[in-house]
């Protein structure tokens, strides 16, 4: 028997995502679960591989079965495919596993013709609403599978609302409809040479193969590399009966929600266009109006609608996105998906469905994506602030931002480049802007309602979204837009607040974000599971403290050198570089140490009895002295070193490879003095804090070890302070080290024979172990994850199967000789989730990150747990 | 039963060496094959690291056992030591495992004091003798135990010979003496406070712990660093009755090797002065006469030595250097130990003793330091330059050296660091010069024989030394030297020829070594015994030449960027990186194939039938690029490019860190072109020298490679090419990878299945694997080889415990996927003995190295197996 490459509706279940994608196996779902689904069948996403790897040839076998299932069809519905009396029409939609919103191909209205369109009259009694379906036909086959530029089917229309002196198409009548049928033929003749292929048979076969094609668009490859979706999993294609929203006054079509996907509150969300098709509630043409309106305009099909949002959440246990189409009275549900969700309804509807008894707390902890939580910790305009609110529109995507005017999707990536920060502004967007809106801080747009492509993917990305804001008039042309007298341009600052709709002119003052109850509640539930430590990067007070408040359970990261920037610092720990010998060196350290003891007492006080990991002095020391000739001059002056010498000692000082060069230990071994200083400025702020009832837990770790004598000959200076200042017994502390050198982590049992603890640094350790560095990286990186080399940016999420293959070695080792030695893991990569989860795998015992990304890998670590689990 | 710390003469035997140090086991050697030895003990290096161990304190039992061997000395000599009628005399030596000539610490006379050395008197009939002999003991034991400057006596000497107007110390009289030895007594009382100590006990509880002390002294410490000797193995002490080579005219004193050091002939080899003390030949004071004179002066002693010769050599096997003493005609043997030499000498006495039956080829081939083997390859002086030849010296040990004249040590090194090369000229060397030696190109001294300091340690270090020159008059303290009306200053250039003892104004051009039978007969041996092949890093023809002639089997490295940087081909690399687009990078590109064609048509020609291994283009673009204004105008005109475009091109290539960025295989990823280029010069070249009847083994390598990925790329790249020609089954050809990042090292069997070789690039991977550039590293590396932090230069000799580890985890899981795959070195470690040995161990196939360096390699490789062997 050959393969089954087409799958009735019937046939199905939402358990065949990967063969049937998702949008056929929901549709499968509701069949079998008894909605009201218009009759239809699924081509597989295999045949969609299959025909990719055969130079676009549908496997064998598959032909056949199409024509089996369109018979089948024929029989359900009673239509003929073709037929000219009782014609049968059918749409063509894509359907991956993964969904992709409008990245690839739909064609509607297959199986018109000259002949059945007639048909399609006569049937429907409404020979304008035939025409109008014939023409959309042409015009969609036109764009998408005969490659005629959509323009000159929108030339060709609005010459025909001018000639006819009216506004909208649907003030078109029948006359001007077939007039336009017959110059959309033209149209298609002329630009292809053929005419328009009449027969039903060649308008399918082509539309399925102009989806399959979409897969490799590239708007389709955009989104999935920004949504780390492998190319290789192919679409599935849906062939479904048309049921027409358009068809006068009893009918209508929507997008509904089974909770707000914004706050996540459970209510009938959703929006609704009286006579019109589904495309025109998405496409954000015309404005909709909320599902609760259908109450007075269609009450029967509203208490329908109203039974579906239970059926379907009670059947899915999840928020859906689901389409309908109410076709002369009758309510059909063409589509239903898990609904795409800002961070804040992600969360308060996972705490919710928890308590409603849908869900376990371990499933509420999976429903929120630690990635989404940036959205809820980041800052919102300071409420007190002075705001000239110019217009509001849609708070289609909360949060709080503030960039500069750009209407144009690569211009708006042209400024990012160029380090600015930009408001996307258009009248409405489409997945030709995928590229802008990733690079924007928010986006806004004049027209669109909630569910419109701007606010669905704004929402999926955590932008900040306004849409449907009737009150600007956006001129693309000009690069400006209008609100009655005000007009703003190009470049010009706006602040967009999401989370209500404000459009602001200027910059706004921004603050903390409240954190809610729910996420409270559903943190909690992350601590009770996950079995990492989350500690922060932070020397700062007022981080350290944020940290503390995000939980962070402690310091995994202070680095000392942050503390040398100061006004009332750098010009000490300039003098300590100028030294020409230890004496001079000693007294701008000894100036240096009553500094740094008071910035860890601060730290000590906020991280009362939790740890604390200091960093001994780390970068190259030429990196504290100025380069200009302006601030050389003021150095010499304030430190009566003349100029010359300063820039002899900047040379003598420059390096061909910083990142390679004299740093981290190698510091404390050439001057053992600054680590003396360093040492004596910790254990004397933790004296001075115990005196006032605090309980600091010192970690004191030395940077850049990469051989265990190294590690040794710093530990003697330091465990030499403490014997000096008789601290033993009194301040217990330990020494441990960073592992960023590969060498080190090659070596993990000799240097877990004498430290206390281990922290991986993993942004020297990607940056030597792969031989890149971040900042020339950038000339070819890009390439490199376009070409699928690596297939995510190695700085942002753990190389594993290279980087993180030496840290398991680090850990094995390690562990092999000191068994419950501390690891950790201190690069950026501690606070990104799959990094975070890899880190929970290799057995770490705690990751640290900054201050923002505590809860984010507080939850990932929770996810962490649980996948293992399910493993 | 307590540890035996003190060992007779008689008790102890060749073997023990580490335990009794090399001279103590030595003399016990001695002593046990009937040789005349005096009567003595050691005490063992075990002490000596207990001493260290226990804050300078005998342990336990020690000073028991010595006394007990003291009393058996007494008993054997019939001396009594402190009897006033019979006095027994002591020496005390140092003796550690290894020849660490002049660097500790030395005491004769021990058991002199005022009554004493009246008994001496009496007991030797001539007291001059006896107060010259306790002065001598005050002078060496105020200095080395009392640290009392030996100025202060040399002064109070001077003294005594300018009042006494005498030139000579021999020639001041008893009188004088008397009046010395209480000058000198009060010296020692002024300086230290107390007398000097005349109970005999503790002058040699005193000595013995002042021997132990200076195994420490910094000059020891030195020469261990600079010959890899181990810092803790400790020294032994030797205590051994005093013989007398200064006690009159039928005494005397020698040192003679079994073989001539310098060249390897058999003969009797040695100098002796009548009527001194051991110390005053190798001190070359007095410059001494060769043995064979003894024959006149003292027949039956030179028939007794000649006989010694003959035992010694017969005995061990090897060139023995010995001391011997003549006391009123009775031959006594002080020390024997395998005698240093010259490559020359190795080489020849190697082959000799092999031939002669003494030994087999494999310990023939052990007998030859690899790294000496530089000495015997590198250039000569054209015997056919013009030579202004100033003076003759000895040929203390044989090579051309031209530098600038410096008559001070730390002005050498001084001088050194700041580019020069320099000959460092001494009236005669000490242990202080070691330093300067060491930088220096030659030595020259005016005083001292073939056996003087100078002479001994230049040879170990393979540096060319004239020595014992009397023509030259040096002002050391004027920094000049004269000879006749000629006068020689500090920096002006001078040329030594070590070989045949010539001292020349001026530089004098050299030329290449010949090459010996001796030398290539054993190179033959070892190229039987060796598995590793050895090849060379080159790609210019001479140079390639040359390797082959030096025994390379093939180039394990041509650098294709060094074939770009003739004055043809720069300008063509050089728009190739200015273009702005891949047109013009082509156009450029095209213009280098043939010249690239053209080198490689050369290479394959001299290698002939062996493999050439060729790397793509591995440097960042910038390199090729002009730095200075001046150069970036030549350029501007020569391409017709602005130096403005030039400028702004070169600060867009601009990199943080070099080493880390847009280079290597990452180039022909984001410029494919380059690499087809490449690909294509390389088979062209295949196909025409194939036409002329040479058989080009051709392997391509895709340098920097981390992820297989980037390697599958370029590979593809490279086959492309191939497949475009056509030249599939007529040219094989094979494509692999440098290993120089640790990913790819730590993901090899990846990496394995796809290439068809390896080749570990060892600088690289060294740079990466320790986080240190070797550019910036000359920062800190010194004193991390100085703090033992690495034992050697990880740049020069392989980390064996870190980078090395990482080799065999590559090794391994290479070999796990494809088990005969080629996996090779062409870092400079590649020529270095240590390395190879390791490679060897850890199952390379072969090693490259440059041309010079490649018969060092093939010695190594054989070294390796035979000691694999013994293991």
């Amino acid at each position: 028997m050959s393969t089954k490459y087409v799958y009735a509706f019937s046939e199905g279940d939402a358990t065949m995502k990967n063969l049937l994608g998702g949008k056929g196996a929901n549709l499968a779902e509701m069949t079998k679960i008894g909605l009201k689904v218009p009759t239809g069948f699924t081509v597989t996403t295999e045949s969609c591989n299959l025909y990719q790897d055969n130079n676009c040839q549908y496997p064998e076998g598959l032909w056949a079965q199409l024509k089996d299932a369109m018979l089948e069809t024929e029989k359900l519905t009673g239509k003929g495919f073709g037929d000219a009396e009782n014609p049968l029409l059918m749409s063509v939609r894509s359907g991956a596993r993964v969904s992709m919103p409008g990245m690839m191909d739909t064609i509607l209205n297959l199986g018109l013709n000259q002949e059945t369109v007639e048909g399609l009259a006569v049937k429907s009694g409404d020979r304008r609403f035939a025409l109008d379906c014939y023409r959309r036909l042409i015009q969609m086959y036109g764009d998408v599978v005969l490659d005629v530029s959509m323009k000159n089917f929108e030339h060709a229309l609005e010459a025909k609302k001018t000639q006819k002196g009216v506004e909208l198409d649907t003030d078109l009548d029948e006359a001007a409809l077939d007039e336009l049928v017959n110059e959309f033929l033209g149209i298609v003749k002329e630009k292809t040479g053929n005419d328009f292929p009449a027969d039903p048979d060649t308008q399918l076969d082509m539309a399925i193969k102009s989806v399959f094609d979409s897969w490799n668009n590239k708007r389709a490859r955009i989104y999935r590399k920004l949504n780390n979706i492998p190319h290789d999993i192919g679409t599935a294609v849906n062939v479904q009966v048309m049921v027409f929203g358009n068809i006068g006054h009893d009918s209508g079509t929507g997008v509904a929600f089974t909770r707000n996907p914004a706050t996540g509150e459970k209510e009938y969300y959703g929006e609704y266009l009286m006579d019109a098709q589904g495309e025109d509630v998405v496409a954000g043409i015309r404005t909709p109006k909320p599902v609760t309106e259908m109450a007075q305009e269609m009450p029967s099909q509203y208490e329908e609608l109203k039974k579906v949002y239970g059926i379907l959440e009670n059947h899915y246990k999840d928020i859906q996105d689901f389409e309908f189409t109410i076709e002369e009275g009758t309510l059909y549900l063409l589509q239903t998906r898990n609904g795409k969700r800002t961070a804040q309804a992600a969360v308060k509807a996972a705490v919710d469905m928890m308590k409603e008894g849908y869900i376990t707390k371990e499933e509420a902890i999976m429903r929120v994506d630690p990635n989404q939580l940036d959205q809820l910790l980041h800052p919102v305009f300071d409420p007190s602030a002075e705001k000239q609110v110019i217009a509001k529109g849609l708070n289609a995507s909360p949060g709080a931002a503030t960039g500069k005017v750009v209407f144009d999707s690569d211009k708006a990536v042209e400024m990012v480049e160029n380090g600015e920060a930009v408001i996307l502004v258009r009248t409405e967007t489409s997945p030709e802007d995928i590229h802008g809106m990733f690079v924007s801080e928010g986006i806004l747009t004049a027209r669109g309602g909630m569910t419109s492509h701007a606010a669905v993917v704004a929402r999926g990305m955590g932008k900040s979204c306004v849409a449907g804001c009737d009150a600007i008039h956006v001129d693309e042309k000009e690069c400006k837009f209008t609100v009655g007298d005000i007009t703003v341009k190009e470049g010009d600052w706006l602040s967009i607040d999401g989370s209500i709709g404000e459009v602001i002119l200027g910059q706004v003052p921004t603050k903390e974000a409240a954190i809610g109850a729910d996420f409270k509640e559903l943190m909690s539930w992350a601590d009770e599971i996950r079995t990492l430590h989350v500690k922060t990067n932070a020397e700062v007070p007022r981080d350290v403290q944020v940290a503390k408040d995000f939980g962070a359970e402690g310091i995994g990261l202070a680095r000392t050198e942050h503390m040398f920037f100061g006004d009332d610092r750098l010009p000490w720990i300039q003098r300590m570089v100028l030294a020409t010998d230890e004496t001079e060196r000693k007294a701008a350290l000894d100036k240096l140490l009553p500094m740094q003891r008071h910035d860890f007492e601060e730290v000590f006080t906020i991280m009362d009895k939790l740890p604390v990991i200091i960093r001994l002095l780390d970068p190259p020391l030429h990196e504290f002295l100025p380069k200009e000739d302006e601030d050389i001059q003021a150095l010499s002056q304030t430190l009566g070193i003349s100029a010359e010498e300063i820039k002899k000692t900047a040379e003598s000082l420059a390096e061909f490879n910083p990142m390679l060069g004299f740093r981290g230990c190698r510091l404390g071994i050439i001057y053992p003095e600054i680590n003396a200083m360093q040492a004596r400025a910790i254990f004397e702020a933790g004296m001075n804090v115990q005196a006032k009832g605090i309980n600091p837990i010192i970690q004191i770790e030395v940077p850049l070890v990469g051989k265990i004598d190294e590690f040794i000959l710093i530990r003697k200076i330091i465990d030499g302070v403490a014997q000096e200042m008789g601290i033993k017994d009194k301040l217990p502390y330990q020494v441990g080290t960073m592992i960023e050198v590969p060498r080190a982590a090659l070596t993990a049992d000799e240097i877990a024979r004498e430290a206390d603890f281990l922290s991986f640094g993993t942004n020297d350790l990607t940056q030597m172990t792969s031989g890149f560095s971040r900042d020339d990286a950038v000339k070819f990186l890009g390439a490199y994850v376009d070409k699928n080399i690596y297939s995510k940016n190695p700085f942002e999420t753990i190389d594993q199967e290279g980087v993180g293959l030496l840290m398991k070695i680090c850990v094995d080792k390690a562990r092999q000789v000191k068994p419950d030695i501390e690891i950790g893991i201190c690069g950026e990569h501690g606070g990104e989730p799959e990094s975070v989860k890899f880190c929970h795998r290799i057995g770490l015992d705690d990751v640290s990150c900054s201050p923002f990304r505590v809860p984010v890998a507080r939850l990932a670590a929770a996810h962490a747990v649980i996948e293992g689990k399910s493993k």
